[in-house]
């Protein structure tokens, strides 16, 4: 299993739309092939932060399938206007 | 509960090492006051660039009370001379 990291900055205001935004995303995520769950991280110190991890079963499930699904469009169209910067993405697996 | 995510960039050659001295230290970090767990990531894009997520019940229980523990001294001990640069440490929420 492979987790997405998309590290998001949020236009200052946009934070409560940005939050409600990818909930109304998460169906999408999870009708999406080989997408096993997502959870959105708000930083502390900095509160327009986010990091969203989404948990995939390969890299390929996410950067080919989902980034040329219909699904990656509706994620964009609800809280791609919210960014402040293009997101930075990678992808990790849990080594400890 | 609060997640600490250090993002640690480890000397090209020391990763190994670091992750036998993440293991290693676990014990420390789980006696420690407020703390609920760890796990370590490795990214695919950079296989030097590490975030090791620990779950505290607050901000408090890592910055205070384990950064002035021996457990911390601990910590470092055992990864410190892997680090290429100092760690970048932030505390996130879940909020989806």
């Amino acid at each position: 299993m492979f987790t997405e990291f998309a590290e998001l900055d949020v236009k200052p205001g946009l934070e409560q739309e940005f939050i409600a935004g990818v909930e109304k995303s998460k169906p999408a995520f999870l009708r999406s092939a080989g997408c096993h769950g997502l959870h959105l991280v708000r930083s502390v110190e900095n509160p327009s932060k986010f990091v969203l991890h989404v948990q995939w079963e390969s890299v390929a499930h996410h950067m080919e399938l989902f980034r040329n699904a219909p699904e990656f469009q509706e994620w964009r169209a609800n809280v791609g206007h919210c960014f402040a910067a293009p997101p930075n993405v990678w992808h990790g697996q849990t080594v400890v």
